[in-house]
């Protein structure tokens, strides 16, 4: 089968990667051609347009947010010259409001829309070690299971709605972001009492808290090791503000969530935005008079 | 080594049993004498008064909190009489306000003071899996450590004054609490949005949060099973409320850990209290409709 | 001069009514033709379009949201073909981005564009009792700061940019939601210890807190009289996001407005949403269980 | 009739003056001598102890906290000294809780026990301009009035039980740090768009929050005007305390004082205790880099 694959950044590189890897043979388009060189110098073919990627059965995206999805897919003519029948894959972060709209375009499109958020950064992804949410139609969602099965450790089946599955990654994200915040906050207060905060995270990942999202985050966090990025700052702002919004949406308040994007504000006003948003802990400490 | 033990709770209980299957001798008093009976009837001997407890080079108590620890061992002049040189081991979760007096009480009365509260619920202290936090002069550490390893499945040391292993635990608790409220709010959104709260817990404990902490209370929140009380609602938001204190002290402000305090009491307030802390994710079920 | 007005809803016939009685020929435009016609009667004469209104030196605009300004004067081409030089007043709460936008998007077309958000309520606006603010370039505000004199009882103009007069209303608005709060968590102090709220509140008013926000607000929060709506509560809600929205943009964390953010949609998820904005307070009452 | 008068402090002291000014005898006891020796070269009687002091029908006192309260009155045992039916007038800000063990103890002992915390600063206080709050058992209110009526401006009866005042008391002084940390907020969202934090109170205080508290504070923050202070930061946060212990009590969660007493920390720990609580306002001008 020939797949599209629309966006290449590192996390779209490397999901294309573990596709070929899996035998796949790839049609991809990317904004800048440098990114689409590459994968095209390990087999895959370039398209000339993103709609030239969307002619087989099946595409894959992953853009890196909701203008660049509209811009790229809607606004440029690209999804309404899609093949029939194609299954549109997401594996972007975005918008819960942008997933309902386009769940619905597809539909009147004749096109099937799948939500394939997944957890993880891209060294997991070159890895195939992500977990894959998927949400869309049953039979959609059936017919693409196979080539998320290649791209990461285990994929889980959300709902059959695909704004279900952006629904789910954000709460995830939501719940990392809390994690560093009180992360950031336990290690304030330890270390006003002399215990380093490497210390009580050990203790933590130790016993009740032995989860990676524990053991990534305080270990970056004990060593105020902030540099280079994995995730900028912002970037983790922007998911706890689509967590908000999808909140506001439905009338469910999200109260850490408002507290952490204050303090993703506060982060950057001080000047930590081009960190790593793990960087959202020293809000804590600053408030301390500890950082 | 005869050793005495001061307070025969569920935990004090289970403690109690964990170093007498390791063969140590104690003497034991508690205040309502059902329970000094049935540990007496394991094999230890009873204490007529709590000092009486106090006569061995080592003492364990597990009282319920700071006033029930003052009326018995200060008021009473139970410390005043104690054996000189004896090592007094406190598990209790005592705020850090009486750590600091009790430590400073102990060296005045020529005693060692060692805080060694512990991390677990009532049935892992009886298996033995306790998590044991210690701190203390190195010295009166050293002394205990064999019979605190009779204890849990692993000591953590974290520092040689007594208040910081309180500080350690409220941290371990308040990052519990945090939990429990970002995994209610993160099951209202998915709610909001048809994905049953349960599903998305099982994603989470599936891949970034496979941790003790997020699989039992998400376990509990997603079935909305809260009752019976495994650690009572009210007793939550008083170790949070201790860890606030701790911090006020230091000028540390933990803002997550103030949310939580509104959010235990809006729980009490409508009718929580004698549910499973747990029930504090239930708020945020409530603020959105969704109860 | 002839005057262009477009939006004539509760507050726009009232400044329309205005400025009438000040002497001014009005052209109106509005969606809806009732409201347009009832004006007309008092003597204005009406548009076909909305591009007709703006063929004078001067033309305000009063329109309901972001969306309903775009729609009517962009998106129509209404402003690419407005008179040359015209000075565009608009009344309207909108967001600063859009402020923003319009702003440059006027010096483009050679038009100048005056924001003039205004304090206070439409019988507050009929009776001329507004305050006014306004915000543009120095010129343009001077030309049109007559006019403004016929709104309201005062006009303070407050910076040479449009946006400043935006900003300085979303941060009135916000100040004042956050007094509805205010006296929403210390009433429900109050009335734990069976203080009516409404005693309280006279307290307030009568010594520290004389002004009209508190007077208007406690009045109606202590009778909880929130029906009808004078200013229903998903309006409050709006204008507060559009203040965390203008605070993300410029990294200024607003923590008071992420919380009344929360708050009004506990209120909307809790049945309030057809209610004053003043039944924001309710939330305090509710989570006190004194609701 | 003759009144005795225990706590010279500033407050204690213009009250003091009130009294003596409309012709009250006193007699007075103060823990540090000068200021006795003050009030006293101003026709007061000074008394060897407090006990002394409670000779009278009636006796005021205005201590600096709940711990003063208690060594001065309780453990001294000067209350159980003191003349039957003596009406005693605290003044002073309490805990709630410390009132309601006041009221308890009084009746006790035979005495009666009326709360009458006033709202203004030292100079008001000379100036007879207070707002004095007064709860009790209402012939105890009724006996004291005249002289509450010599005190200041305007007595607000709020209750038959003395608890009440306090309730009140601390639910103005809450609504004043969140009057406080509101303009901090405002301001800085209008900083940031180059609107002068001045600037924008002088529109709020010109029209909706035409009162003492924003004007007092408006202008002390539009300055950064912090010292001297007139009621220093930590005193601020105390009374914030205060009315969240009350809160607790009942169950009465108070987000928005969670919220300010957070920024108190965040203030002390920043190095503004010596400020005066107006100083709460820069943690918003902190948070957003505009400090």
């Amino acid at each position: 089968m020939t797949i599209g694959f629309i966006g290449l950044g590192n996390m779209g590189s490397a999901i294309a990667g573990r596709l070929m890897k899996g035998g796949q043979s790839l049609v991809v388009w990317n904004r800048s051609p440098a990114a689409a060189e590459r994968v095209a110098s390990e087999g895959a073919r370039r398209a000339g347009t993103p709609a030239e990627a969307l002619q087989g059965e099946v595409a894959f995206s992953m853009l890196a947010d909701d203008a660049a999805i509209e811009a790229t897919l809607v606004t440029s003519g690209a999804l309404k010259s899609a093949r029939q029948g194609m299954v549109h894959v997401n594996c972007a972060t975005v918008s819960v409001a942008l997933a309902e709209r386009l769940e619905a375009l597809h539909g009147e499109l004749g096109l099937a829309y799948v939500a394939a958020p997944v957890l993880g950064r891209p060294d997991a992804a070159a890895a195939g070690q992500l977990h894959v949410l998927a949400a869309g139609q049953p039979d959609a969602v059936a017919k693409v299971r196979p080539l998320l099965d290649l791209v990461g450790q285990r994929v889980w089946p959300v709902g059959d709605h695909a704004p279900m599955a952006n629904v789910v990654k954000l709460a995830c994200n939501f719940a990392l972001a809390s994690a560093i915040e009180t992360l950031g906050e336990a290690g304030a207060l330890a270390k006003a009492y002399g215990v380093e905060p490497a210390a009580l995270f050990e203790v933590m990942t130790g016993s009740l808290f032995a989860a990676p999202a524990y053991r990534v985050y305080g270990g970056l966090i004990g060593e105020r090791r902030f540099e280079p990025a994995g995730f900028r700052l912002p970037l983790g702002m922007k998911d706890v503000r689509l967590a908000l919004e999808a909140g506001e949406a439905k009338h469910a308040p999200l109260p850490i969530a408002s507290l952490l994007r204050d303090h993703f504000l506060a982060a950057i006003a001080n000047g930590d935005a081009d960190k790593d948003w793990s960087a959202l802990a020293m809000t804590a400490f600053r408030n301390a008079g500890l950082a």
